[in-house]
């Protein structure tokens, strides 16, 4: 809800959005039942290797963006879906966690260096 | 842009403020040079079987949701930064793959079925 | 056994070997409990990732053999232990896959090519 | 090389076997140009993601032997292209790899339980 003037108003977030048709298609099918949260890690899993498939042995400019959305979609599915499994806000857990990422990547040590933090 | 009354409010929504912060984490350490689309569908999977090894050898209720929501958050950065790597609608692309699973999988098939597409 | 003029010898096998090694380890832990297909799959999908992960954001010769070493390691390690499970002849099915490729990719179309074979 | 009495005998171990008969496949498709070390980490995912794909939303007993064959069979072709790349003895590795998880996963702390060596 969010207050204008007098009156409030219902904004429904994107996310929401997504997570609610994402529901709906899983409950249609009656796949609650398989969307058990060790599952879904495993989904995400199979599909993020579907997404590398697309840049294997290519260069990052030769692979075909529509499939990169394709395979990119079906993270985001899965990922949404196992968020919803845990009641986590996407948005609360990701800001968390970079701010974790903050400490262990503090600006002065890190910047122009891509190695692991416990390499720093 | 919402229009309400005569007026328009910016509704910045959730997603883009998600990606605000990324980049803004990500340039702060002048990482866009490593962030080629390649190396972010990598990050993608390394995150993904970080994820996984939380489930590993457990039954899904032996693991620590606190755990769970960290990796899937690290999951969630990449792919938010890679679908920015290619201007990507988040929302667009999720609705416009689940149309295409919806013909994949038709509700009198695929109900209470965990088969894959090409076995029903 | 090899027949070598009238005699037989005992040649045992390297592949056999390790794998004895693994199961032993395994067994003196009673780790035999935990290691179903499925959990092994999951297991060469976690190693898989760590491999990986050592690429990231780097050029392959960036990296560092020792390490490699250590995680190719364990996905050897897991990968025999799922075809022990199975009692897969690990030469037996990777020269039946290898027959099965060059079907799915006769040298005429595929040299000097990294497309995928449906795509050929 | 063994010596079985006064003679010495060329034993072509399976490991070597396997190695020679997947460069060949390689070299008459003129491949090796895409085998780097990093791609190489990148396939052995993709396979790894095939492999887990078999198990998703399964019980270990619902999948099927041959297909779970097959996608092995891919993970053991570019895990051995790899150890071959960094001339990498295959059962050294594993073996010492073995004994160093030994001194992580000391039997009397380990018999039994799953849970990982940082949480012993």
């Amino acid at each position: 809800m969010v207050l204008i003037g007098h009156r409030f108003f219902r904004v429904m977030d994107n996310i929401n959005e997504i997570v609610e048709k994402l529901l709906q298609f899983r409950d249609e099918r009656d796949w609650k039942q398989f969307h058990n949260p060790k599952d879904l890690a495993l989904a995400i899993n199979v599909e993020a290797g579907e997404l590398l498939e697309l840049f294997l042995w290519k260069k990052p400019e030769e692979v075909k963006k529509e499939k990169v959305s394709e395979e990119l979609a079906d993270i985001f599915a899965f990922a949404f879906l196992l968020a919803d499994k845990y009641d986590f806000d996407v948005k609360e857990i990701v800001i968390e966690k970079l701010m974790k990422n903050a400490d262990k990547y503090p600006i002065e040590k890190s910047k122009g260096n891509s190695k692991k933090y416990n390499e720093l």
